[in-house]
């Protein structure tokens, strides 16, 4: 018998051309008819109607919302339903996230608030036993391997390259095993994966919703139109896979809506077909759902082949690459980045301060709605820029409202943990040298908060009025600082503002345009510009006394505008379609105007365009040059939609490999033109060699490696030998047909184009130092200190410095989680964060011995004033074994 | 406290851009989306949720389908909702009749269907209270009267002339007393009659189906979009009537697919504005009916205006009249009308054949095919002309089906009638002189069955290949016949074929195009034709010897393109709206090619173009002249759509006054350029003095009148002082933006172009006695003899006439229905055919002495060959008091 399963199911995106909250009441409908609350009511009746009858759901971040409106009636019944397994939990996340453009940790936390619900509400029959990421535009190992560490039986996904796809079709690997982890031991990252045939639709003609034109079935028999032996002729035509079970989704974006239209068809196409089987028919159609379907294939106990790379670029056509998205909306993702540190921050300060933080003398602050709100932000239309502009605002606005309760928490928490009650403000807008508070006062104090495992150095550039400044630490230490720009025109003519000295440097050499400019801080790095041009000429680790050329410079691919003769397509949000391979560079000269050296800092500014800077950065006690480029209004007047990169040309021997990350976490090997476990027919020379890179990317021969850490997912190549491109923004004319109807042109605030500006870090060693370097880096980058100002100077009894921590935890250990689970439990996440063999040193088990102990009756009104420090109360040592662990996640 | 009756509705086509089965499906829902069964289902679900919730359902040829599939526990459910008040039948005809160019017979059979499938279904709680037109466009006053009669408590409608409801809008004239009948003595024909605020929509921002984009109610104070203030607000703003009911339509078109979505927002906009109540707010929303409603107004006693009139024609602007569709689909309305009269004869021929007409030796007949698709057509989408063209093909076909269902029963009857079971052909293609039977046979018999309550005199046509044939009666005696046309050429060549000299005749002059031809036969008409014209040229009544002169010729009204500075409004299925009022004349000359002359006919064939032409006939023994007419295909190749008349132009001096008949029953006066109860401002002056006829029109003078019988319904005006014109035909190039999407072009069977076909039966007599003719005239057109045809001569035994009456019914009465109602129960419905005051010998009261009688154990096994005639049972004297009295519902 071939068991045609019947998986029903609803696409619920949380948010893409309406807001999550558009979306969940069938708002704005004239732009995309979806509501998500009739949906759920809908099928929780049709549910009722007959046990056969099954239902997925998905997105937590709907159903949260949706059970909380209901009576204890209607949740009652659903209750039922989720144990007799007729509504059954599927991914269960907060949302379906995307996998190009997310970090893994917000994956793991958004993944924690669905399963959390769910386990809270439902117990172990709400767990959801398979992964279902049916939409997202390629898959990445490291969304493999946490779903496997979650302990999923399996994982189901619909979009692959096209090649891809044809070629397991026709050997029938469209089922495999995903081995989803280098460092981690077999097979604790392997998981069942599993291609569905249609995407995630209905076979063609099969599609009972309302959204859709397909007849539905004419049973009655007087009827002209009596179409019931037609349809089942076709259902049993349908190419089904050759094995005992095949899986059919039945159902896409928002349907179910009103879900009578489906069971009702789908009741009838059962009954016909099934009672074909007294006539000898082999077929046998039921409801089904993925977990009982992967039930049937382990019973049927195959062998599967093994994969163990990714499924990146997703291409649906020979120039229809899905890469353009790695970058799309570069401002919304950083947001979503930084975004990611103030929640980290705003729950360890919410462990840290205790209940109080949370209805404190700043008022009533919580980290629950900065935790929906990045969950909602991971969504595979969020973070991943392909959402219609409207609702990025809205995106972003969540994220502001998240960190709205959680500045509430922090400064209740801040003030709990300092003894001081002063007012304390954020200052957003430092990246663009505004704050009010330092600009005004004379005399202020500035809170730095590290949400790291460890100490870090930190550059920061705060805006003032005054020319001279004592800066001291916590015990009132000189701190290097310095204030104003120190300037070397192009002129040459220099105007030192130098507070305590900090000119003895070694500085070599400051020339522009004639000759070198060497910047040369500290021991670590000399960079060298080019005397003609402007531009980065090399850069020498003066540790190992290693030296490449380096050239650095910035272009712009020109965006097709659909009309040449190979194909249609446009590049837009989603899709990267270069008109020609070769870039137009923006100059090929940097006008180098601003030169600071100081003893903290050494910059220089170059300009390539009106819309195109960079300043060059070396910090003082820092291995890495920082690059921090300024890219907008990108300008379109000319009618050319613009990808603007920047490229790294080396002499490194890279060939044609590079390295990119995977949700910021293990990085996977990338050759030019090439899949590993397929024969690419390569048909997009650029788009079809970008890869995602979430933190950071790298070039390497033998001796020497270049490692760029970002500070947000971007897109990222390696087209040349020695040669390391990463684009940085996009704005394009028209929309790329893959639904938003919308070309990518953020207006920014001016209307004008949305100007970009973010950081690269470079780092150049040995290849079996640089993870050493890179690895702690990039942590830095994603858990950056929260900085918060106070007017004047500390009352007396402030408590001017605090740790959570004894001591700092080993290089290799990194404080993924803390977090208040609920009253009496906090939930710690430590996990080893280096990959098998990238490093000598930190690449080793690693022991930690906890002594986490914070009193389990702290909070309750009997204790008025729990002290909200840890308490030793048991002590736990964890070994993290495996490189890469899984998160180990404690409760105490 | 101001009580707003929410009434949740959907309305629900029996047809238009979907066949009733597309719609009943929910199939072809790319032409639009619709699916009955869908919405039943819904609405019954919802209503068990809440017992405040309430909905009303309309259309019985939907619910009764619907109802069959359902299972005995969802009946259950409904019957005790239909018990409750909670689900409420409304109107509860088989469909929503259209009012301009329905037959009332047909109008009464179909509210028969659906009111009695009610009746049985649900018994006295299911019967309607109300009737609810609120899409048809325009309303007739015969309506209100069948209505009245009916017992309905009330009348609610959506469309009137925008003037009209502005008027009333502002003098609080939406609600009316409607006196419908100039004959019935008051009360009798008198109903409430109510003008919807909103058509039948929602208020504007609220509509919450599926099909609506207006924003939802977002009740969740969390939410950014929180939007129950402002919709609160919105409501208590809209305007309401003075009064404190008030009704709202909450629904509309296939509306309540999701029925969650209304429900669930107006269960929050019940709960929100009546919690203001509190607050000393003084609305009350509540969900209601439509009869729930009415008993308020009962209950507040008020006066209400009068209104004696009708509502037509229907306009929505200054130059949109909905006066083309009283023409539109010529073809299918005159299929439509002979239908009626199958059907009649079908009923018949069920009651006087007994229970083996169903079944016998042609096998399974019935007569309920055929009532359901009558019901059908009657829909305002169908006969009217206004649906899609694959529609109209699926009602015609529907009709057939019909057809076929009712000739196996019809076969059966007659055989048992008759004594004899030879096969027996009907030829349904005599009007295009097809008749395979009649043209290869040398010897066959036609039967004839008159459904008219008393004898009458009808000419047949037949085509035969040979030259000389013997006619004979029932009895033997040779009938009035001729074989072959008798041609008088142009040239005045003369062949005259002729059997049993039939040319004894006072043909007094024969000559064309150089002086008068004058047909005049047997005593009552006198006819000319001008001699250089060819046209009609006088009409002498010989009986009365008066004369009037009489032009008749064709014309076409250029249909506007929508190119006109006025208004963008085309001419459509819908709208008619000609470019200029002057029509372009055909030809000015008719090209009189053919003269038939005979003892039984005289015809004159008139030629205006290849695609108009005309047979102008005198038979024997009858008052009326018939003007056979012939349109079609319309040419359309120059660009210009056609509304094609046909215009008669007497001297008879009727001003600007004109009378047309209401649903083929009482006659209403016209006037041109007025209405009876509101001052109009003319803006289209030939649309807006359009007016529907279904069977008849007429001017007159003192002395004279003009009445034109039609065969169909169509639409007629008078234009000028003396004139009369009628539309034929229309075809046309736009589209006319009411919803059907389509220019009204019917392709025809050659594609070329419909050619349509149809007479229009002149009578000339003094006005007093005008109904003594047209009267019997227009019954005997809609109730026409069916004939049928078997080959050879009739076998000894065959009984050879028959009739289930035993004497003539009186002039007056007319036999409306003779129907089988239920096995042991025939229905009998008689009808006092003339108006008040239109006849003076039949203007009066008459009784009827009934002795009509079957066995009542007729048909059952035990009776082998029960006697289909009457027997004696009982004696039933029918008083007909009242002139065009309400048929008598009399069970037998």
């Amino acid at each position: 018998m071939l068991n045609v399963h019947l998986v029903p199911h609803t696409h619920d995106d949380v948010g893409w051309l309406k807001t999550v909250d558009q979306y969940y009441y069938g708002d704005r409908n004239n732009i995309q008819h979806a509501g998500v609350q009739y949906i759920l009511d809908s099928v929780i009746d049709q549910l009722q109607k007959d046990p056969a009858r099954r239902f997925i759901y998905v997105e937590t971040a709907f159903f949260y919302r949706w059970w909380k409106q209901q009576n204890q009636s209607t949740q009652r019944i659903v209750t039922q339903l989720v144990n007799e397994g007729r509504l059954e939990f599927i991914n269960g996340g907060w949302c379906m996230s995307d996998e190009a453009t997310t970090h893994y940790s917000a994956v793991i936390d958004q993944m924690t608030l669905g399963l959390r619900f769910l386990n809270d509400t439902f117990g172990e029959c709400g767990r959801p036993r398979v992964a279902w990421h049916i939409d997202p535009f390629g898959h990445a190992r490291e969304h493999a391997s946490i779903f496997a560490q979650m302990g999923y039986d399996g994982f189901f996904f619909g979009r692959l390259d096209y090649q891809d796809k044809a070629r397991r079709m026709k050997t029938k690997e469209m089922e495999m095993l995903w081995r989803a982890s280098e460092s981690l031991t077999p097979p604790l990252a392997d998981l069942f994966t599993g291609v569905l045939p249609n995407g995630y639709n209905p076979p063609e003609g099969f599609c009972w919703d309302q959204s859709c034109d397909d007849a539905p079935i004419r049973d009655d028999p007087d009827l002209e139109d009596y179409n019931v032996d037609e349809i089942v002729q076709k259902f049993l035509n349908a190419g089904f896979y050759k094995a005992n079970h095949i899986i059919m989704t039945m159902g896409s974006d928002f349907q179910y809506e009103n879900a009578n239209l489906w069971y009702k068809n789908m009741d009838k196409l059962i009954k016909y077909v099934n009672a074909l089987q007294a006539k000898g028919s082999k077929v046998n159609v039921l409801y089904s759902t993925p977990s009982c379907y992967l039930q049937e294939l382990n019973l049927a106990n195959l062998t599967w082949p093994l994969k163990t790379d990714d499924f990146f670029p997703y291409a649906d056509d020979a120039h229809d690459f899905w890469t353009g998205y790695f970058t799309s909306r570069p401002a919304l993702k950083l947001y979503e980045r930084l975004s990611n540190s103030r929640l980290q921050t705003c729950n360890q300060l919410e462990v840290l301060g205790g209940p109080k933080s949370k209805s404190g003398p700043f008022g009533e602050g919580d980290s629950d709605t900065m935790k929906r709100a990045m969950g909602v932000a991971q969504h595979h239309d969020a973070v991943s820029g392909t959402e219609k502009q409207h609702v990025a605002y809205d995106y972003a606005r969540r994220l502001a409202t998240g960190w709205a309760h959680c500045e509430v928490l922090v400064r209740n928490s801040l003030a709990i943990l300092s003894g001081s009650e002063a007012p304390r403000v954020f200052c957003e807008n430092l990246n663009i040298s505004v704050c009010p508070l330092t600009e005004s006062s004379h005399k202020f104090s500035m809170n730095v908060y590290n949400p790291l495992g460890r100490t870090v150095s930190w550059p920061v550039r705060l805006p003032v009025n005054g020319s001279v400044y004592s800066v001291t630490d916590a015990n009132g230490r000189a701190v290097d600082s310095q204030v104003g720009n120190v300037f070397i025109s192009l002129k040459c003519t220099c105007y030192i503002y130098d507070m305590k000295s900090s000119c003895l440097l070694p500085l070599l050499s400051v020339s522009i345009n004639n000759k070198s400019v060497l910047l040369y801080v500290f021991k670590f790095l000399k960079v060298t510009f080019d005397e003609t041009t402007g531009l980065l000429s090399s850069l020498t680790n003066l540790e190992t006394n290693q030296t490449i050329q380096l050239t650095q410079n910035f272009y712009w691919y020109n965006a097709s505008a659909g009309n040449n003769k190979e194909s249609p397509q446009t590049s837009g949000a989603y899709i990267f379609r270069p008109n020609s391979s070769d870039p137009f560079v923006i100059n090929k000269t940097a006008e180098t105007q601003i030169v600071t050296v100081s003893s903290t800092v050494q910059e220089v500014t170059q300009w390539f365009s009106p819309w195109v800077s960079q300043v060059v950065r070396l910090y003082e006690g820092h291995r890495e040059l920082e690059l921090e480029w300024t890219v907008g209004p990108v300008p379109v007047a000319d009618g050319l939609g613009k990808e603007v990169i920047t490229r790294l040309d080396t002499d490194i021997k890279s060939s044609d490999y590079f390295y990119t990350d995977s949700n910021g976490r293990e990085v996977l090997e990338r050759r030019k033109d090439y899949r590993p476990t397929w024969e690419l027919k390569q048909t997009e020379p650029v788009a079809g060699n970008y890869y995602p890179i979430n933190s950071r990317a790298y070039i390497k021969d033998d001796k020497h490696q270049l490692t760029v850490v970002t500070d947000r997912s971007q897109g990222a190549s390696s087209l040349y030998n020695g040669s390391l491109e990463i684009m940085l923004h996009r704005r394009l004319l028209y929309d790329d047909y893959r639904g938003v109807g919308e070309p990518l042109s953020e207006p920014g605030d001016f209307s004008d184009g949305l100007v970009a500006r973010g950081r690269l870090l470079l780092t150049f060693t040995p290849p079996d130092t640089a993870a050493d370097v890179h690895r702690p880096l990039a942590q830095g980058m994603v858990l950056q200190p929260l900085l918060s100002f106070q007017d004047g100077t500390p009352s007396a009894n402030t408590k001017l410095e605090f740790s959570g921590l004894q001591t700092d935890l080993p290089p290799a250990v990194h404080l993924l989680t803390l977090s208040q689970w609920d009253e009496d439990t906090v939930l710690i996440r430590l996990e080893h964060q280096y990959q098998a063999k990238e490093s000598k040193t930190h690449s080793q088990p690693v022991t930690v011995n906890l002594q986490c102990q914070r009193p389990l009756t702290m909070g309750s009104d009997t204790e008025p004033n729990g002290d909200p420090h840890f308490l030793v109360t048991s002590t736990t040592a964890v070994e993290l074994t495996t490189y890469r662990s899984p998160p180990m996640q404690i409760r105490v």
